[in-house]
């Protein structure tokens, strides 16, 4: 990777902190491939956060119209299969496609305790989490799941992991486990098959400020497949709330 | 089955409206099957909810000691295999248990459209919902979800629907898609494998409240596997609230 990354972003969704070289839109996305190469760019990174955006059809160019079908099939298929095919469109216009383990690998922690203690009943959760979310994962639903004493409190859907812990926060105590037997945790992992290239779950201080709020012991994730922003700040954040951070193996 | 069944009632769940002929513990599970020989029953029924009970190692007779075990362990892997330990003693014993679809069929609808109208959105709804909580029941959570327009906004863990759906009435507008063009649906279903004779799950005018509030478009569930309680107050009270009510054949 050149030191000196290009930044392309789509209009709508500018970066914050982040100068960027050249908006884009959907509409115009075969121009705005021939752009890249014309500057001689060869590999692309995917990173942050979009929406679907509502497309212009009057902004439409004839290469862009003459793909465009393939792209709205896939997004009627999905999330997966939207990020499939956008990742098939650059890997045919000849960019290689490169993920957050290619360019910085350390966002990704590898397996671990980061933070705190962990007990057998921590454990214990940390692997039904992990079947729950590998089920969801099977129907394209949310990366994300809270169990305490191995009963599922929550399961992320569409409105996301602050909107599931805001759940778990508001939950009447007789409607969950007695804590002095096991807090519970927050497990996040990627979808089983999904392409690491893009699109990986993310977690950061704020993560573990809405999972203290939940009255929870901590958070695992699955090592190697979740970005933790600010790690070393996680990792402090962590000890000072009383959690626990695990990369689970 | 008896025009004059006899009732029994685990202590600590006397149920309301239903006079009790017979209490019992669970620390005393096997002189209750007993005393159920001896009164001449054959064939048993369960219904209603209960949670699982705190024991009283001074209450054990030494035949539920001996078994006592196995219950255990069974609470340890799952609601699911408890109540098949729970069917499995009782056979055992030499009683047949019968289930809703045996005693009372008719609180089991059969595959039909019971109130409103379906669009084709609100059928690809159901048939995304459907696969979800097949996938749910596999890892035993849940026996419900809320989709609307193809992307899943809520799973059902376990504080149950009536939580699941207050968290999905309090999201706030742009976490969700927008409702001209489908509200949306809550869709239930037994588990997948699950034994059709105990735990089914249950519907009420309160449910459809509660959907009517999530600002949903209607219910659909399995049809032969949910029971309907008032099935025709649940019907006329979904035409009022402009509501569908759906048996999923």
């Amino acid at each position: 990777m050149s030191p000196q990354p290009l930044v392309a972003a789509m209009e709508g969704f500018t970066p914050e902190g982040l100068a960027v070289d050249l908006p884009f839109r959907v509409e115009r996305l075969m121009p705005f491939l021939h752009s890249l190469q014309d500057r001689g760019v060869t590999t692309v990174v995917f990173a942050g956060a979009v929406t679907r955006p509502r497309l212009d059809p009057a902004l439409l160019d004839p290469a862009t119209a003459a793909m465009l079908p393939r792209l709205m099939q896939a997004m009627a298929a999905g999330d997966d299969a939207t990020l499939r095919a956008v990742i098939d469109i650059f890997t045919e216009s000849g960019f290689a496609v490169a993920g957050v383990a290619d360019v910085a690998p350390s966002l990704l922690p590898a397996a671990g305790l980061l933070a705190g203690t962990l007990t057998d009943r921590d454990q214990a959760d940390a692997t039904r989490a992990a079947a729950i979310v590998a089920a969801l994962g099977a129907v394209d639903v949310g990366q994300g799941a809270v169990v305490a004493q191995g009963l599922c409190l929550a399961v992320e859907a569409l409105p996301g992991t602050d909107a599931m812990l805001a759940a778990v926060a508001a939950l009447p105590p007789q409607l969950r486990p007695d804590p002095a037997r096991g807090r519970g945790l927050f497990y996040k992992a990627s979808k089983p098959g999904q392409d690491r290239r893009i699109d990986l779950p993310t977690l950061g201080p704020d993560t573990l400020r809405a999972v203290a709020a939940a009255g929870l012991g901590g958070v695992a994730f699955e090592a190697g497949g979740v970005i933790c922003l600010n790690l070393p700040d996680m990792q402090r954040l962590a000890a000072d709330l009383g959690l626990f951070l695990w990369a689970r193996g």
